[in-house]
């Protein structure tokens, strides 16, 4: 069994609404020098298999297929 | 200047039916041996700050009070 952690960010350029008000949010509770703050995703997935080439390309495959949005988003593979 | 990443992941046994619709996609896409899929949130930080003790009680500080729900949310810092 392979455990993997999928993180998906917002690629550099990308607005972060999101980020923004959590920045905004840490301001107002008396957080001084938060330079800035970008939220993404992250997975946990398990996979049933004994094969190790097979699960980390479908682990590809699954964040270009649904967990990512390529356009917008990068990700990245860990396998534990 | 501090960089950190804030991984906020729901403590084991807490529903994730987030998760559960990914995992059933996953299947539906032909994905086979998904075993299970959890879902977190992940927070780049930047902090600017020299004070590198100051910069890691902030930003356990900030997961206590605004990022992680910690009755459900387990959270971690990496400061990178």
């Amino acid at each position: 069994m392979f455990k993997a952690r999928i993180t998906v960010t917002l690629k550099n350029g990308v607005l972060d609404p999101q980020g923004k008000a959590i920045e905004k949010s840490l301001g107002a509770l008396g957080f001084d020098g938060v330079g800035s703050v970008r939220q993404g995703k992250v997975f946990d997935v398990e996979l049933d298999t004994k094969d190790g080439l097979k699960a980390a390309k479908d682990l590809e495959a699954m964040c270009e297929k649904l967990l990512a949005n390529t356009v917008i988003e990068d990700y990245h593979v860990d396998v534990l």
